[in-house]
């Protein structure tokens, strides 16, 4: 198979993007003006159909790999990155030049049919692409996407934080002050530069074990009571999800080649503080720069993200931006650091 | 004279840019390593002749209608808007189709010349545009105008705060560490949609006195102890300086056409919260969305901006974003906010 995302200059591998397109989606029960639920199925989106997993993949240009059950979520390791099915949140998230936008309109179609769901609220982000003219339109540029969203949802908010001339990120979201009405939480790493001795680790994988790359990482230690489902792809690069209890998650993907390295660390773990848990992702992967992003919903056990993300390793790097942004029903810290030339 | 930034389809007005370009430069004296000073000339940017003034405004497009000097520092009422020279800091504000970057070059070498100064920070700021396609390159997108900033100065740091699909407001500035080691505070108020009742003080202008308008409008009231240089424009608009004590100032600047209605508001005054005078500034214009920015240096009185910013007003107004970004030596909330249905 010639994966998508993959450029060949005669027979030279020239670039693979690993930055994802991350996506999740809250649903609620359809209503009616006085309250009653309206909608028919079962409000559980575990009950999507499989095969129809399937088919929404191929809309994307990625596949599903491996899969893996706990409890409350079901989640699935893609050809690109990752997909999360749990009662009421959908989370995609993928790489290369896949077409992540494609899958909105059929699973809100899914998530109606099979559970009458309709979308409470949404969000779409990304890391700034190494190569963004390598991506399929309209991943292209941020504006090109928004619009593409714009024409999906009435109610879009569309930003860009950090450096229009550097590292940046970019949010659409719902301005809508019923949007979230539950505790969460979530933090990702998307760190670049990464440090080569330890990207040895998820290179020249012919013939080995993921559970072996996950234990010599140190992945397998970074959270307890942690169900993994991991996967190395050949020659190189590596995927896992981590099942919490509850519908908590982590997630991580490897592209280790140097001139494009990139690691990407989430989850949705309720801690009162990120600090010691960013230390120790920072500790295994030894990025030279990193963008962090936590958003933390009006009831999340840790306040507001701002504090939640305490930086316990300005010791090792050094902060280049940090912006925090309030939401309806979320507040956000974006921040980018870089690894400290003298450690 | 016919303005700049003014579209005539046969020989009716279409549209006219309120909405300002914003450059304000901290100098410094030039050192040599030993800290020995090393420039030549009077450490003053004052001491700038008047004609080499009036020759930087006819590269922008724009020229000197009225001035005013006051112990510490000249103010200047511009054909477009404002400038300010003080000791060490030069302040440039141009709406219409003015080319405001093209003065950057030029400042820095009078600045060289004349009083042995180099750039110790940069801040260009501007709201998005009503009508970018209306203006000059580069400033028909901040990309391009970050494009050509970025071949001025080496360290250059460009942001977009608020939503890419709404109001939004662009900055560039400098990630040095010792970029301000002094007191500093700005506040903007960029409001939009304004009351025609209130707007109609600043109509049909021919005959009338700028004092007169300054003080039914209610502006001669914002800020006590302010020494003001007022203005009316024919047949419509409005201007005025005021300057404070030391190098303090304040500066409005009024678009009354309906279509395009526009009101800046912009002090550096000292305080330590900021709420009560954006509440009087609300009131006395009525705006039905605004776009608010204070800078904090960290030694500014009012600690962070975020702290210093107090909601007085969302009796009147609902919050639609507010974001706080931290920089090397000072920190920014950035807020939109629309008028209330109900009120």
């Amino acid at each position: 198979m010639e994966l998508p995302g993959v450029v060949t200059e005669g027979s030279q591998l020239t670039h693979y993007e690993g930055t994802e397109k991350l996506l999740e989606i809250w649903f609620e029960p359809l209503r009616h003006r006085n309250g009653d639920i309206h909608g028919q199925g079962t409000p559980d989106l575990k009950v999507i159909p499989r095969e129809r997993l399937v088919e929404l993949m191929k809309l994307v240009h990625c596949e599903i790999v491996s899969e893996k059950c706990r409890d409350e979520h079901h989640a699935y390791v893609l050809s690109e990155s990752s997909m999360f099915l749990s009662k009421e949140r959908f989370i995609l998230k993928t790489c290369g030049t896949t077409t992540l936008l494609s899958a909105i309109e059929p699973i809100l179609k899914l998530a109606k049919d099979f559970c009458g769901f309709t979308f409470k609220t949404v969000f779409y982000s990304r890391k700034n692409f190494f190569r963004p003219e390598l991506q399929e339109v309209p991943h292209r540029n941020f504006e090109d996407e928004v619009h593409y969203l714009d024409t999906l949802f009435d109610c879009g908010a569309a930003y860009m934080l950090g450096r229009i001339n550097g590292d940046c990120w970019h949010l659409y979201t719902l301005d809508i002050c019923n949007g979230q009405n539950q505790p969460d939480q979530t933090l990702e790493i998307l760190m670049t530069q990464l440090d080569p001795s330890i990207m040895k680790h998820f290179k020249d994988t012919t013939g080995r074990k993921a559970a072996d790359v996950t234990k010599a990482s140190g992945i397998a230690d970074l959270l307890p009571d942690c169900q993994i489902d991991d996967f190395l792809f050949e020659p190189c690069g590596y995927s896992m999800n981590g099942l919490l209890p509850k519908d908590g998650y982590m997630t991580i993907h490897v592209t280790p080649e140097e001139e494009y390295s990139y690691v990407s660390f989430e989850t949705n773990i309720e801690l009162e503080d990120y600090g010691d848990l960013v230390n120790k992702v920072l500790t295994t992967f030894n990025p030279g720069k990193c963008v962090m992003t936590l958003f933390a919903s009006k009831t999340a056990k840790c306040g507001t993200s701002m504090k939640a993300l305490s930086e316990t390793f300005l010791d090792k790097y050094r902060r280049h931006d940090r912006q925090f942004s309030q939401f309806q029903t979320y507040d956000l810290t974006f921040a980018t650091y870089i690894r400290d030339k003298k450690v």
